[in-house]
């Protein structure tokens, strides 16, 4: 089967998102839409049945007519997109089989099928996107719970800052993937059918409708049904040149890339051999070097990082797109869309397949968290420090900060300046031990942990999303 | 006063969102913070009142202490960020005026305090966008009603495809328009308090306050209290490298330029000599030119349309920035994010505010739409031809659609072709006069814009925008 | 064959440059790459020359042995590129034979490979591109010359500005890309072997050179000798981290697209039906609208637009890599340039093929020009009326801007009110005649045409372009 | 003076840069060239000596006429730039003197001066850029020539990969840099004058010349002369709406940065507390933190990789504009571009100032880096040892590799295991010694860096850099 090139896309290349996005899945759902609109025509009368029916085989199987994607791709070029050439090569194979065209296509336009079609690609795909960011924040979820105590460091602008643990680390990361799902959950409500006849009046359905004698309000119904057919919401009006569904829900996949690109850019500091706190999952044919055997290499990270570099390019490609969707059809906006769609899903999925492998095995070393956290040494605790010796610090706050400066660039002994500073009376042992206990300077993590997972677990909870898969019965 | 740079920022240059995010206002938002947090230390016993209140003394005019937002920015660049050499400035004032500086900033971090100060910043900027979109939706609306008949052509990659009217056209952008304001409506919900602590756990908060003896659950009340003091939704947990709201709240900007622009683009051609069917609103000072008297030119839109063109490329940034984000802060993505921030605001409030006064004065040349329709000729209706003559003409559908492409192309009049094809018991003159009124061939148009502006109502209605504002009283 | 992912890409699918980096010119540039290098170990006695042969016979029907380009790009996640995969499959095609692989990819690194074959399809893609490029100026050339003195009126912002010639537009399109293709022409030059192995030190080959007893000067000659057998120019330095000849080239193919951008967006406009200066060639299968038989869209011109809207995108992205290229090989950023580098190849390569069929075909509309550039009436000459006459007019200057201003808003017949204004010893008629002329205000028209044309002659000529393409023989 | 707002960037906050690219230096250029063209009429006979004379007087001190960018600012969304309210004031200007105004912008059109004045800002600041690159190059070359032989490890895939040295990696990034400033220097020559009146014809002032009786190629001659006084190379043809030159200039000024961004992130991790490899040069007032006094922030390649991220954006906004630039003056393409190519020049020239300080003062730990390479044990030179042992050791080579990966996952101790495969016959210990030592099997590392420091001395060295800033004197 011809999916997406993919030689040059590791990073979703041979995934599920893959084939949802496949010239193959374009036809089909293409096809989908002629057929179903086809069979709503032939039931209200303004088709014949013969056609409906053999345009339903046709859509069900187009290579068994001889329909080609290569072929398409190479006509599109004609009428600049490829509705145009497949109307032509389904209208051959139903002439072939005898039977009428009066199902095919009736008062609809090319952007009509062609929005539609994307649209329940974008829902397919976005549907397996969501279902690999659930095995994300899953995992996620689980290394919150397991590491909720586990030490480590915090760093800002690189530099070690506060005591923390991996737990707050791996929720952070929860939060910005449940966030990013919750948007992308919502935008799905955007996408809807497209229907609006040639100039978006659906001129051509309600003089069709007429000529049958049927109600007025048929039309109406007959748009709504269609929706409803493909498990779509039901079309507000005519899109073809307000395009904001299409940002909303491309904004939303471009989020998911950028909650998961962060993850994937800590992981890979964080899997450095100096910091050595985290630690790929391997594999018999994952992270080999073709020169340096000794090597494994972060390839689920490296993937997910590359895609989150991509993201922003296509997303921004969409918006001039939408910008200039001029007139009742645009002149090369729509065009630019269709490909960069295609991309952002692939992107996503891509990446969030990946994540689902990194997370699901990711190792965390405890001991080497403990270890980078202890090298800080006392001057970890600076702040605290600062707040609870200041005031008492012979010469005040500005005396002892200049002393934890001092003492941070290497020249004394931090416990030994503050115990001759403030003599054993001011600042007994064990106080100082309670103070520079980092275990003992966690502010909120617990609490923040907790929260983390009580709101995302309706996202990633199994039961829950098997109920959601529900109220979605088709896209299973 | 100091407000950004505009000479070469034409379409946001002194209109209230430049003002609303230049320098000043966020040297003013960032001491607002600071103020309003020591003010609620104080309260609670953590810092001197004193201190509180001779901060909040600084913070209603920092001027007037001789803090200047010009010294701060060639500061900034010391430790990173502007908060870093503001923290200084006022404690030089406070000491200046003899007071503690207890309440300054205490267990606070410099990314707490600036992006908190920026939410206030978006908030307030997007309220003018949302502001000004009203004015625009409101005008949209009174055109769609107004030209709700108003024939004219609509256009499909740039060439006549089929009559349609003015309002719907209108409808469109209104459709757009509202589409993306209620999606930044919903966006600034997201717009939350950031208050972290040095990295994100809030260790220092709850170390003093255990020193204080205050209840265990004082930080997490406190943090409360503070986004309810500066009038945000609670704070769910730090998101120092969590973006997405960032994100979330900059597509919607960014889909509102989309929307305008898509207009402005429309208004562009269609205000073309050759075109004329629109007439930005003039004036003594705009649309002039430099060297030719007889031109009026659209310079309305053609800003908007530059502000178009610039929101995506600002948007892609943010996204790296916020895929960027490593370790608990930022090196360097935080940092880029904010000019970005800003000059999305000022496009899009700097757009609307073009806007608002561009829909408010447009004129709609209803003659010249007419004329346009009528130089397409009876081919306009080939559609409706084809569908209610095809299977009658002599040859069939086939040969009335070379019949039609011949008569496109000059080679017949397509109404004695017509008419000799079929002999007029088949199609008597008044049927084909029927057929050929562009009128009788609107489709659901009229329903189509009576929908839009239903749904729009909500958005631009007065009253409700009244109510809408009443709910966030301190905005006023 | 399975080229990339066409059908919903018709300004490329079917074209040259589709083929030139479809995913098979991948495998065949990789495979290149390698047997090159295998036989040039094999005839300095590193390796064997049976290994090294059968090898050869390898890259030349890689499908023969069984290898796929499906497979590998499904592979290709495992170690995060393809060349892992490949010379997994290689060396079971080399074992299948009973031959060695000692010739296979010695002291390289997947980087070098894969670098150098995307090097190879650069040039081989900005080949293609250059070469469309020649008919799109030959083409422009002729339209130019054609037009040299065909009236029309010059639009600034939208509006009709003063009188130009059709064939001054043409010209400056023919500036636009004759520069763009200039710069692709040096930028071309850059694209250098890479070459570094493991780490970019070629200590591999500086190992194997010492065990084998060849001069100290071996490594540095194996690297130009393969330059020079890949008919590449030599390398400076390897650059796996240092991606500037990658943005160059980038850049450069980004500059085509905006160069036929610009030109489509002004043949989009000039053959709107109300304008009708310009019409895009048709033909059988081209234009035709899938409702509208009297359609004839602008399809070209539609699709080059639409590529040009996609190429600013990718080229953010490639920069992003590039600024994102850590260490001694990049984790993510260098994995995030490949299909960036394709698409840009592709959008520039689809749109100069689109372009040279638009260009040899386009049919200019004197009449139309001459029609619109009427309607704007005597007004047009007001730049020159005001130079004239301002200081002869009563009232001065400003009294005569007021005039015209008063007249283009249809207050005034012009020509009426300058002979009231200045009297016919003043202004006599024939002068006044002479003043309103739009042929004899050209300004330099012809001479800048001329230039340009002498400029680019160069570049599209064909014997020049034919001696050129000889200095490339292997591009053939 | 108010420069370009700056609270929220600091990159280029108080940098020679942002004044050169200020409100008021834009001001000042667009006066000189009005100046300029002014007195060039004066000295033609086109204009009066009294006017052009006292132009000059108002260009060199605008303020002192009550000429303000903040008045000019607002005003400009008038006529959509700032040169028609500019021209108003300079009027009212020579008026308040008495002084005739026909040296003000005759036969000029305002596109004409605004992209000329850009133009010579862009030369200024492109100066300034790479003024500081040569600062950051020379102190490149000193880093790799100090740190040719200092070992330190080559990462790959965040991966330890093969030995290499400090020096080879500073020449990376000399490569990068100077690679960039090649570029940028050879698209200074594209900047060039505009100048082509109202419509690109210059009618109005071959007219004029015709008026005046001059010869007819004065108008070439007076063109020509402007661009000399302006020290502007000669125009080729007025480029109103081709961007070729902008597009090229702002992709080098791109370049620069993804250059610098490099060196930044690669400084960013290398400074990691727990590699340590470098240190960024501190300072009073640079570095601090404002809750942990015992952090030292990398601000520098903080700030640098800010900027970094921030140009592809702008980069692409600069490619949509050109491609946008329809007609004669584009309808908003045009005014995008201005804020953008200022940004552009603002963050490169304020990353290059930050990269200059942060260079000069890099400290490089040898002893760490020696220490991380050590870290990584002898597997470090598992390829080498693939390359020597691979055929002698039982089983081959695939019985080796398999146990270098053993030993790297901590299973066997590598030496060991290789004596006892290989038995001290086969394997004497001096021989494994010096196939375990890093430093003979540094490859080209030596040679490398010679040859970066050679190819870029041209651009850095002080006697080239004289001589070359002496061809533009007037930069001075």
């Amino acid at each position: 089967m011809t999916t997406a090139s993919g030689i040059l896309n590791p990073v979703w290349s041979g995934t599920k998102v893959a084939h949802a996005t496949s010239d193959e899945a374009v036809l089909a759902a293409l096809l989908r839409v002629e057929a179903a609109w086809g069979s709503l025509l032939a039931e209200s009368g303004l088709a014949s049945r013969a056609s409906a029916e053999q345009l339903a085989r046709i859509s069900r199987d187009p290579r068994g007519v001889g329909i080609e994607t290569d072929v398409l791709a190479d006509a599109a070029a004609g009428g600049g997109n490829p509705v145009i050439p497949l109307l032509a090569e389904v209208r051959r194979a139903l002439a072939d089989d005898g039977a009428d065209d009066d199902a095919l296509h009736r008062t609809a336009t090319s952007q009509d099928v062609l929005d539609t079609a994307l649209v329940l690609v974008m829902r397919e795909g976005t549907d397996i996107i969501l279902q690999d960011l659930r095995r994300v924040a899953a995992a996620l979820a689980q290394l919150s719970a397991d590491h909720r105590d586990t030490l480590c460091v915090a760093r800002t602008l690189t530099q070690h800052a506060l005591p923390s643990t991996v737990g707050l680390r791996t929720a952070g990361w929860l939060d910005g993937v449940a966030h990013s799902a919750r948007r992308l959950e919502a935008a799905q409500e955007e996408l809807q059918l497209q229907w609006g006849g040639a100039a978006g009046t659906q001129a051509a359905l309600v003089d069709l409708s007429a000529m049958n004698g049927t109600m007025p309000s048929a039309p109406a119904e007959l748009t709504s049904k269609l929706a409803q057919v493909l498990n779509l919401p039901p079309m507000a009006r005519p899109w073809h040149t307000q395009r904001q569904s299409i940002l909303e829900v491309s904004s939303a996949v471009a989020g998911v890339l950028a909650a998961l690109g962060k993850a994937a850019a800590d992981v890979l500091t964080l899997q450095r051999p100096e910091i050595g706190e985290l630690r790929e999952p391997g594999g018999a044919s994952r992270g080999g070097s073709s020169a340096m055997p000794q090597k494994r290499n972060p390839v689920l990270s490296t993937l997910i990082r590359s895609a989150a570099l991509s993201g922003p390019g296509a997303l921004s490609t969409l918006h001039h797109s939408a910008a200039s969707a001029v007139d009742e059809r645009p002149d090369g906006g729509w065009h630019a869309e269709w490909p960069h769609l295609m991309e952002l899903l692939r992107l996503a999925g891509g990446a969030a397949a990946r994540a689902g492998d990194l997370f699901e095995g990711l190792e965390v070393l405890p001991e080497a968290a403990a270890q980078n956290l202890a090298e800080s040494g006392d001057g970890l605790l600076s702040e605290r420090l600062m707040s609870q010796l200041g005031p008492r610090y012979p010469g005040g706050a500005p005396a002892l900060k200049r002393m934890l400066g001092d003492a941070a660039r290497g020249g004394v002994p931090l416990r030994t300046a503050l115990l001759q500073g403030l003599g054993p009376a001011e600042l007994p042992a064990e106080e100082l031990d309670r103070l520079l206990d980092p275990r003992l300077y966690l502010g909120r993590t617990g609490e923040f942990i907790d929260d983390a997972l009580n709101s995302a677990r309706h996202f990633f909870d199994a039961d829950s999303a098997q109920a959601r898969s529900a109220a979605h019965p088709t896209n299973g």
